[in-house]
């Protein structure tokens, strides 16, 4: 566990030695700590993310925790203390199943690089993935300690995981305002299943938070304790990462404070089928585009535009059925927690006469529009940002053309 | 009232002869139904508009009504039918004040036309202004009425007003979702005062919709009546109009069940000062910006970039306090309501040398960040719609630039 870890490294052994092993398909963006993305290919063929293959973002070792002798502490103010095993949550509460895309922060943060260097991961678009979550509504727990919705102290509440920085002991948390925690539409889970299976270690085993239409980074895994609080979790990765920043501000520039820790992220959409690298054949006549569309606070996604010509012009793609567990009408204004897979079969550009000129490249792009009618930016410059979070420009794939 | 525009409308008498004066600052886009903006200038200099000159917008002629025989009725799915009378709903009910922004959904539609024609009045970016605006929750009505929060047969509140179409007779209406309806947070008020004055005709008298962090179409004045629903309303304001498309959609290929009706307009911005036409001088040294900022849902602004070299490089803008009654934290998750002014001091471009090349012109633009950091498409291109609604592109102003 994360004793074991922190004497590994005390010792001068490898913190991550321990680690599980991983799935070949996932494209690792770190080994230490291991970070992997899902191929798009992988995405796109499924509505629901199979385990194995679900994207892996570990900021520390890979703590690996008792699940018989697990406790779970909530605290803080305005609670009464509990400890719970896991059979005691399961018991005490009632299981709620929810569909929720989570996505990190930093999905598509290459595209930014590619501009300007930026710290972080080196994301392709396949940070983010879709699950049946299975767990007990963190409300319910709050409620159970005693929290009332009308406490005008508590604002925010705070997850603390087991996972804990080898070098400086840091502990991994963050925190959800209190509004978002106590709602009952919020649906927060606190999730012991990952599409019917109990959690694996990578994904937050015996328990993590999944905080639905928020960023993936306070989904918190190896959930150790939760506290009520009047502030924001104080931990580096909620008051010094995870926030985005205008253009012109740089590493000697940046104020922290002057930013909100990201929650709900900005629709955002990309193509995932062809993949990049891919020749087009004008003689096929036609391509298949295939992607996701999603965006945060549960607003659903409304319209998928597609185009072949770099932005110049613009065709709806056919949205698929949401997953299972999800709000069955596309657009809805709430509770729209996960994806809309979508694709839309596009002519290829033809030569004019035989052996007639024809595009080098066919340019897509993708963008969608979500229930409250937010769009993307056409590009990633006006959004760079030294951290390289939150990029939902139009997503853009170029691809060879051959006759 | 309506029943005399109607008449006079049958006897071919002109159904707007008894509309109200209005201010002559208010810039007209029709005369009848009469639609008038307010000048950006007026817009930034007031964190609360004055009620005078707060933009009109008028689907219909003005209905006159008589507020010592008002009745508002309640009515429809799970409601015990109420009849209330406007000294019932100011002595039966707790009086609130909420501060909130109204925008019309074709705001800043002349830039999308200049693209390409839209059909819709040529709003340039002052169909929108902030009131603290006075009345008692339509929650607190509803729940008098008999409501239950579970009905699961009620989806939709409608809305209904005094103003008639003077040819075909029909009435105008509009709906929300009941979730927003109910919700404590929600904060929708039937408002009988705008900034402590009783509404005056052009606003709604005696009563009206506020739904605030929602499209100004859904704020229904002249409020006549109420119905609770298992369906959105069958308007043609609800139906066939205030939707959003592909740029590709044109009025032969158009399916208005394709798009859901707009309630919460995305984020948006725009440059009121310097007005457009304004000439720059080098000598100056440096030019003050001014403008305002607004999300919809209630989501505050976060930061606003502006340009001066038409989006090649930003600086933040400072924001100015949020109005009375507004959340007093910028970015807030929730709640907030009001628009955000900002004002920012860039220098001029110089001469190199004496006599030396000087730009033709500055190219100011701006763009904003909401709390669910969605921010702005840098062009119109891209969200082109047909009926020229929820323009939010990064505004743009080029002022020419003298020595
Ligand atoms: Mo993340
Ligand atoms: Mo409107």
């Amino acid at each position: 566990g994360a004793a074991a870890a922190a004497e590994a490294a005390a010792a001068g052994a490898d913190p991550y030695a321990s680690d599980p092993a991983r799935h070949p398909a996932l494209i690792p963006r770190s080994q230490r700590p291991f970070n992997g993305e899902t191929p798009g290919s992988l995405l796109a063929a499924n509505p629901i993310t199979p385990n194995d293959i679900f994207y892996i973002r570990n900021h520390l070792p890979v703590p690996h925790v008792d699940e018989k002798s697990y406790k779970l502490k909530v605290e803080g103010e305005g609670t009464r203390t509990l400890d719970l095993s896991l059979e005691e949550l399961k018991t005490r509460f009632r299981k709620h199943n929810v569909t929720a895309t989570v996505q990190c922060s930093g999905n598509r943060r290459n595209e930014m690089s590619r501009i300007k260097q930026v710290k972080g991961l080196e994301w392709d678009q396949g940070a983010i993935g879709t699950a049946v979550w299975g767990g007990v509504r963190l409300r319910d727990v709050l409620l159970a300690a005693g929290l009332s919705e009308d406490d005008p102290l508590v604002r925010h509440i705070h997850f603390e995981g087991f996972d804990r920085d080898p070098a400086s002991g840091e502990v991994y948390g963050a925190s959800i305002p209190i509004r978002k925690a106590l709602s009952y539409g919020g649906d927060v889970l606190l999730a012991y299943e990952m599409n019917g299976q109990p959690l694996s270690a990578d994904h937050g085993a015996p328990l993590r938070v999944i905080v639905p239409g928020v960023t993936g980074a306070r989904s918190v895994k190896w959930l150790r304790r939760i506290v009520a609080s009047p502030a924001e979790s104080g931990s580096h990765w909620q008051q010094r990462d995870y926030k985005s920043f205008s253009p012109c501000v740089d590493w000697d520039s940046v104020d922290w404070g002057a930013a909100p820790a990201i929650q709900e992220p900005p629709v955002t959409s990309a193509i995932c089928e062809p993949a990049p690298g891919t020749t087009l054949s004008a003689a096929d006549g036609e391509v298949t585009v295939r992607g996701y569309a999603w965006s945060g606070g549960g607003r659903g996604i409304v319209r998928v535009d597609v185009s072949a010509d770099g932005g110049a012009s613009w065709r709806p793609a056919r949205l698929l059925p949401p997953p299972p567990g999800a709000p069955q009408e596309h657009g809805a204004y709430a509770g729209a927690w996960a994806w809309t897979l979508w694709e839309i079969t596009l002519p290829l550009p033809q030569p004019q006469g035989p052996g007639g000129p024809l595009p080098a490249t066919v340019d897509l792009a993708v963008k969608a529009v979500d229930s409250s009618y937010n769009s993307q930016p056409d590009s990633v410059a006006g959004i760079w940002n030294l951290r390289g979070v939150v990029n939902n420009a139009w997503h853009r794939v170029s691809l060879p053309l051959e006759p």
